[in-house]
């Protein structure tokens, strides 16, 4: 429950265009360093009803090496030595090596966590964004900020509110929004799209998506930016000198994918699927009475463990003594309970740290057979809750 | 006959490996950062034969996305702003902006062309690298030396007593060997590596290979860095921050090419089939009296069009007439005979560029026939060859 892979295998149509593709001479060479038009294309058909206007495959699609490299890419594009980057807390940890990599210097600005998130399940849009902390952190140098929605980990759904708010600063300081998306068929709340808010936004706004995370495939390493001519042309000329080209035989199934989804009606079982397993899994938690923070969006959930008292002669090894309680509570589930998670503390600076030291992280992606027994394990957790 | 990838598939027990890594769950999802287990100790065991010490699958190889992003690892991994990286001309092109990324600026020092090269056939090996200029490149600031061996585009395979020369002053001033080897298996002389001359220069020596160029896949982006650990780890770790991890389902397809090759002889049938191709391809330039450089490896061929005379009334776009006169003759061969051709003065800088402004490369991994009709293309060329 701790990684955000998939415990099972992407759809038998997928899988199928990837042999397929495999069969083809052209699929196993280079691919033009920008991705296969096949797939710039399917992805601007794909993505068009999102936005108000008609995407053009060749000038507002670029294909990189998982949505990882393709954010390095648009960090290496924009961001000069001493530029500044707004990340929110807590953050999906590559962010800030891919920030640090051009020279750039990471402005964070937390998202707090419910007020009474430790004592009744709340929703994860209650984590909040403090606009005047957000509006204080935006200086001459701010260059660009990086919104997460759905969100990792916290399972938070920006609201068309918030990221109007946000778009607006961003168009007042002109600062260009790099909107991580990889989570974006996966929503459980009304979705909005910040590319999409208005004209001035969506011309500083580069959408990132990524195939494995549709498709079940994270090992794929296929994903892709979505935005104006004047961006993408950055984030392409960055991507061919950091990898050349993205990895063809699983760019030509991505596009298959995508041609073929909703004819699978893959988007909807998709979302279902997952949402089941939110439900499934946290479960064990209303049992327990254990608050969590009930997601969005994602795969991810966040749980309280305020409650549960760690024995206090419990012998942590130094390497996890030194860290804050998440680590421990982590520590403590693999080892008396064969279950992984990951403590959040990780995704926040020392200084904000303090705000998740309760919390944990599962990843719900996962065969029902394994959420069942990791239900199982996590009951042992009962004599411990006080 | 342009660019270098394969105009056939990988063997058919590669894509059936391939294949069948989409079928597993665990192929399909995120890989360890450093690469797959099984990838790792199948080049560990493929290689060890080649150097004097047995490699370490965990310690001695890293995975990267294709040669390239590898390499680029290993310049983020040790380049500071300002540090010194040597580069032969003619150079990959990749290698420039990947050593300008993390601030690193190119010293070039150029390779000769065989002074008969326009009057007679010569071998590749006849380019010659003055190891006086190389020893006056040499700075404080010198931190990395990249060294190609079998060369693109030139096809020379360089000898033992000019790696040893190398090797020696890079001991000498403590250099970080950067060894792109990824045309290992084709050579058709007798083929050196730096990294085994000494344990002195092996200390120093990062090697760095491609599955893409061994098995005909260049579209797989599977490479690979072999070296001494304290070396090897800064390379992971910089990967980790550009592209978290690399394709799943193709390393595993990797890792069975490299378990199987010998089995299938596969590496000798491999040389030989790209050995008769540059055959078949020079024997029209023996036809036509024009001069080649005979390559010693890889699959790229240099013919010398000196002789060849561009019609004096010929009216080039003027993005070509700017040009030196090799991109002139590729443009006249393009338009006037249908066949592509690289000039080499795109890797050249501009003060070297004079030295090969008479050659254009050709790539013969492609199937005889299209050798052929490229051949028949070519002797239209005979009324220009006074
Ligand atoms: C928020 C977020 N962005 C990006 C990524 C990376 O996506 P990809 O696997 O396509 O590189 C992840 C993966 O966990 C993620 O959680
Ligand atoms: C000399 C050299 N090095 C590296 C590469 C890149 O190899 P890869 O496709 O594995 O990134 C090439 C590709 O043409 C090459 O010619």
């Amino acid at each position: 429950m701790g990684q955000g892979f998939f415990g099972y295998n992407p759809p038998d149509f997928v899988l199928n265009a990837a042999k397929d593709a495999l069969n083809r001479v052209e699929c196993n060479q280079y691919s033009p360093t920008k991705g296969r038009p096949r797939l710039k294309k399917a992805i601007a058909d794909a993505y068009s009803p999102f936005f108000d206007y008609e995407l053009d495959s060749d000038k507002n699609v670029t294909i990189t090496t998982g949505a990882n490299e393709g954010m390095l890419s648009a960090f290496m594009g924009f961001i000069e030595q001493g530029d500044e980057v707004i990340v929110f807390e807590p953050f999906f940890d590559q962010y800030i090596s891919n920030i640090e990599m051009p020279g750039g210097k990471v402005v964070y600005v937390p998202l707090h966590p419910p007020k009474d998130g430790a004592t009744k399940t709340t929703s994860a849009g209650d984590w909040t964004l403090d606009m005047k902390e957000l509006e204080a952190a935006v200086t001459d140098r701010t260059r660009m900020i990086v919104i997460n929605s759905p969100h990792n980990p916290v399972g938070k759904v920006f609201s068309k509110d918030e990221l109007q708010a946000i778009g607006d600063l961003c168009v007042k300081h002109n600062i260009i929004i790099l909107s991580d998306e990889v989570y974006d068929r996966l929503y459980y709340v009304p979705f909005t799209r910040i590319g999409n808010l208005s004209p001035e936004i969506a011309k500083l706004t580069l959408t990132v998506g990524s195939g494995g995370k549709n498709f079940y495939a994270t090992g794929w390493r296929v994903g892709y930016l979505i935005g104006p001519e004047h961006l993408i042309k950055y984030v392409s000329a960055a991507h061919t000198r950091i990898c050349f080209s993205s990895v063809s035989p699983l760019q030509e199934a991505t596009a298959v994918a995508f041609e073929q989804a909703d004819a699978h009606d893959f988007w909807n079982q998709s979302k279902k699927e997952m949402q089941a397993k939110v439900k499934r899994f946290c479960e064990v938690f209303d049992e327990l009475g254990m608050p969590y923070s009930d997601p969005e969006g994602g795969y991810f959930v966040l749980a309280n463990l305020a409650k549960v008292k760690l024995p206090e002669d419990y012998e942590f090894p130094p390497h996890v003594a030194s860290r804050p309680r998440d680590f421990k509570l982590s520590w403590f589930l693999i080892k008396e309970m064969g279950i992984a998670a990951i403590p959040p503390t990780e995704f926040f600076t020392e200084k904000n740290a303090h705000l998740v030291e309760d919390w944990l992280r599962f990843a719900v992606c996962k065969n029902d057979d394994i959420l069942d027994t990791a239900k199982e394990r996590l009951r042992g957790l009962k004599k411990y809750i006080h």
